[in-house]
């Protein structure tokens, strides 16, 4: 069911959008939110691509998104909503069409070979499949995204759960390595590269918000240049490490040399839970720590926390410490809070990297699209982590765009 | 004395720094910091002119500077210095030569004609002129400007305590106008445009690190147009003001609704105390709430709070409370804690200034110099306050200059 | 009607509850929140007497409680309960009945002769009396307390808006003098005043939890005394003044020296609006700043800010920095942030100072009962301010009374 | 040498104190502070001894102490003095006196004895003994008490680095399985559990201002109710931990549920090194969490953090960030930055404990002394972890003895 609420656009194209991990906090708030924007007209909130930079883009409208996706979990979608939100911000109580509108939102079970202890722990029974191998598993996931797509335009992005640290093996640094591996049922190919490769496979652009290291192995950088589809990544840049990335401008324009950044961050909901976990945390600590040394050039002693507590909810609040020195050498010190509610942080951020890798797939393009790095904590293929540099890039993409 | 401290440069031509209350904060860290640095041979710290970006730009060195300046208070520089570095960051009381260095620094009796209650209350007797007129007081400065200059390259530098909030009239509305006022011994022209006055018509390249209104009226404005002299202001951007003009670019580009600003300063140096004063302090306050509108685009509630807390001394600390919207209108908030040592924030920018207007005037540039907006709260003849682009301003200045 | 909701307790002997500004946000918050307590069986949250020490003191359940009171504003109880509860606590839309229960309360018109500008701007048509002289306004509110009364118990607790700062005169300093003011129709006999004394003088114990000049003058003490009626106050320690009257015990238990406090406070709602009329703001400021010296038996330099910031809503927030000093000299901080939405700190501390003055009543205090100090910020005939040496005054009276 | 600098007192007893961890911040803080204070004729602030309620105490002066100890380090006293007031706050370099002084003291070689790694790695060689069992151990070190005690009093109190977290067991649960242990050279007896055991058995009274296990063990609590010698503990309570258990009396008394309390700990001196191991963190945070649990009487989600970083130095910042329910379940927040000088933290309450522990001695009390709780994160053989009620049973202690 697409999120269109009248028959004013009827002839418009749909734009179907496959998330990975549906039915999580990102996911759910995402697809409420825009439901409840469209049906009161106004703005979704916090969507850069509501901005004038974009007025002349044709990116397409929100009320021609029409959702699907993959999950391992046994709640509906109704439900999750209604937990995602926790203050109440989206009113659904007041919203009596979305619990249907939600739970008509077509669902496949999802991939757990080698997930990992973590997310196994919260796959569910009956809500995943039980593939025998790795060729199963992705012949199902590109079965599933071709009866999802239909003969409409699609994008696949990943919401799921953060994916354990990870090393890379032959298995990833060549797509000849990559089919070697699924024909061999290799454990090291993870639930994150089956969807990656099937969508790009299939020939549906991909987003990765997550740390996980899915299209960003150089087998499926391969194949998405071979097959000629757009991919972006990795992990959306939402609280700390967007804070740190405007901060550091400001220390480097006045030469202050920043000793020491500490940071720690307390959340409370799934994202913490499995992050709470060593293996899958690392992945996301790692993501968070290298934007200092590529925002400043230099690296200070820095250390990042993720801790999880439960009573948090899905409230996260990070507390920075930064030691700097100027003139003279003199100490000095600033502090921030930032407290936000995560899912509420993203979301925006999916729209809008939903929207322009569309419109880069329209236009062309193809391979890792860096000049999407603004939204990004761990942008591929570039080294500008100062979120205005990012922006000034995606900028000028679209401004070349909206010449020719 | 030359802050030159061995016979290596010699033959180098000296830039002489005329500060306007050389006896405060900023002037004797500034002045003590450098002969420290250079007397060490390491860099004075937070100077943006030191960055790689200004390496072939002939600045003069600040080996060459040569210090004098106006005072109106009893205090020696070697005491000034020893109070202002209440924290021992440049351990004074190790560097014996200092004292004599500082106390053979030619200082002239300051200006006190209109210039307030809060200023006359510090200024003390015998190190003022009790001049009758505007123009007894003119005359005397043009003097004092000659006999520190000599034949010299120089530069003046108002680091004086604030004035009062100024309402302009027809004797700051043109040039015309303000002979005039001179010549009818106005009570509405201050010392700050007193100074500024004397400086321009002598030639002299000015800069006013103050919130004071003083070059910035139309009638110096035109003066300094008309001797191509340039000038530079105002204010500088060190602390609080500083981290709102990075902060912004983030709401901006994540395009997160800045419902509410409020900010709290507190300090306790001679800046603090003249500040007050409720007239003095509201030309202050007027200059730090600009920025919001000038880099969001819009204005928020905002309240901006300077308290005097004598127990601070030169320690500066703001605590800024921000409450934003995002998607679906959900409410987050972020508060920073800013504590900054203020004269070693603000030295290493007047440092900048000076080698920079130098700079300016060498190549032939007068009037206004927006392109140095970066150093300023309320930078002149411009309305970008975001401190990136401010920064990129600058550096496309000088890139220009360097291909020239 | 009587916060009962089954007929368990039908026997039981009501407490009537008479507030003074019943529609404002504690008042609100307050009989909303009881009701939806009893309604689910569960605590109401935050209730001292709810604590184990109280068990054995026959103090009035909460379901006897019946609400009455004074208002000068058109605003419904409703109405004013969800503009109250902005952040949705109490859950009032899925709370049908409570829209009836509520606008049953019955409530008088106000008194507004000498309540100065800030209260009379909020005053509005038609829901106040235009009493022509003083003696007309005591006669309405002492007819209109014996006909809400009746024949049972009863309580005026006064969480009316603060009033301007207060320079007691003649008329306040003997209850001649009042009576001999209230006769000549005196410009400084406030509403504070005019409540106070008809209930005292009509036998009905009194709690001022506002900042206001009230019973606590001369003339109404001795009235209290004379006529053997138990009063409480005054100004209700919610928030940032309840946090340093913890603390305080820690530097002296340390015997750490503060040097510095500095504190400011932004909020939102009706109070801060009537607080940012400096008139009002000075009686509260001095209620705040009074503790420091209490607690820590010296006065460091401090500091009190209340700044009235609209979209905070009831959301209020205070922060602190705290300067001291210990071993060597060695300075050292303290800063906190105290996040508390205003009404749902207060509205527990109300039920509480009901429930036992009812209780001090019914066992023949009278006059002043400084017992309760650890509910207020200036308590009364009370030099104890830490909130531990607080709590211990009145577990002793407690366990007294148990015992006897 | 005593620190004694006149001969006024040339007839007072002496007190030596031997301190084990003698080089470290804390150690060489008092010692260079005390020095100081007594030469300027100033109090060493901080202390709570020096406030009235001890004033008729007959507790031994500052200037009868006389320094000595053991420590495993090659670096001077007067190194180490520099090197732990890196923020100058002695302002030793104006002492010349003090490095003699310093110097002169008596330092006997350490026991590494079963001391675990990260202690281990600090050790260096020429400073430890080589012990080749308990026995001989134990006999070094009794020899070296006797031969500093001489014929005056005496108090030994632990400063030593954390030792790893410790499960006893058949060697430390009575008198006579440790002295079995100690003569089956066991490897789970450790240093700080050798010098307890010396020091008791040699009649001396002992402090652990440590989280390691020391004389607490039952075998060494037996040892001292055997040789009726007092002794106190464990883990001096400086910052995090201090300022939670006065919140939490308020938390109580305002019967606000604390639903969560989080704190992160950053500090770079050695203390944070040692900590920075697992092992010997533990112990730390297992003291530091048990706090809330005995403050509040029941356990919140919390969780407790501690993180070395370099450039911190002796500076300690502690962030805690707490969430709590009041009425009708509304959720609120706390949050506090505590910024202290770790060692001049620490300093004046080991002068206490010393000062107390020897009078304690000299009024015949032994075994644990638990009125000395105030002092203590661990407080031994104590439930009462508020700080004002352990202040109460302190103060209830001293009255009883000026009674007497």
């Amino acid at each position: 069911m697409c999120l269109k609420l009248n028959e004013r656009k009827i002839t418009m194209k749909k734009l179907k959008i496959c998330v990975i991990g549906i039915k999580g906090g990102i996911s759910t708030v995402l697809m409420s939110g825009l439901f409840r924007s469209i049906k009161r007209g106004v703005p979704a909130g916090g969507l850069l691509t509501d901005t004038p930079l974009f007025s002349q883009c044709s990116l397409p409208d929100v009320d021609t998104f029409e959702f699907g996706g993959f999950d391992i979990r046994q709640i509906d979608l109704y439900e999750s909503a209604l937990q995602n939100d926790q203050f109440n911000v989206l009113r659904l109580d007041t919203e009596p069409e979305i619990k249907e509108w939600l739970n008509s939102i077509p669902i496949y079970k999802g991939v757990t070979l080698n997930c990992g202890n973590a997310i196994s722990n919260i796959a569910q029974n009956g809500f995943t499949h039980n593939h025998s191998n790795l060729r199963e598993a992705v012949s199902q996931v590109c079965s599933d995204l071709n009866d999802f797509r239909g003969k409409d335009d699609c994008v696949v992005v990943n919401l799921s759960s953060t994916e354990e640290r990870f090393v890379p093996s032959e298995s990833h640094l060549s797509l000849e390595g990559f089919e070697k591996a699924l024909d061999n049922n290799a454990s090291d190919i993870t639930p994150g590269q089956i969807y990656a490769y099937s969508a790009i496979k299939e020939g549906i652009p991909y987003v990765n918000f997550t740390p996980s290291t899915c299209a960003d192995i150089p087998a499926l950088v391969e194949l998405s240049n071979l097959k000629k589809i757009p991919q972006a990544g990795k992990d959306g840049k939402t609280g700390e490490t967007l804070v740190k990335t405007v901060l550091c401008d400001m220390f480097s324009i006045r030469n202050l040399n920043v000793d020491m950044w500490y940071g720690t961050n307390i959340l409370g909901n799934l994202d913490g839970k499995i992050l709470d976990n060593s293996n899958n945390k690392s992945s996301k600590i790692e993501s968070k720590k290298s934007v200092l040394k590529g925002c400043l050039g230099y690296e200070p002693a820095s250390e990042v926390r993720i801790d999880y507590m439960k009573p948090m909810g899905d409230n996260k609040v990070a507390w920075d410490y930064i030691l700097f020195s100027g003139f003279g050498g003199a100490k000095m010190t600033m502090t921030f809070t930032w407290q936000g509610i995560d899912s509420f942080l993203a979301a925006p951020l999916v729209v809008d990297l939903v929207r322009l890798i569309h419109l880069a797939s329209k236009k062309g393009f193809y391979g890792i699209q860096n000049q999407f790095a603004v939204f990004f904590k761990s942008p591929l293929n570039s080294d500008v982590n100062s979120l205005v540099r990012q922006y000034d890039i995606l900028k000028e993409w679209v401004e070349k765009l909206k010449e020719a």
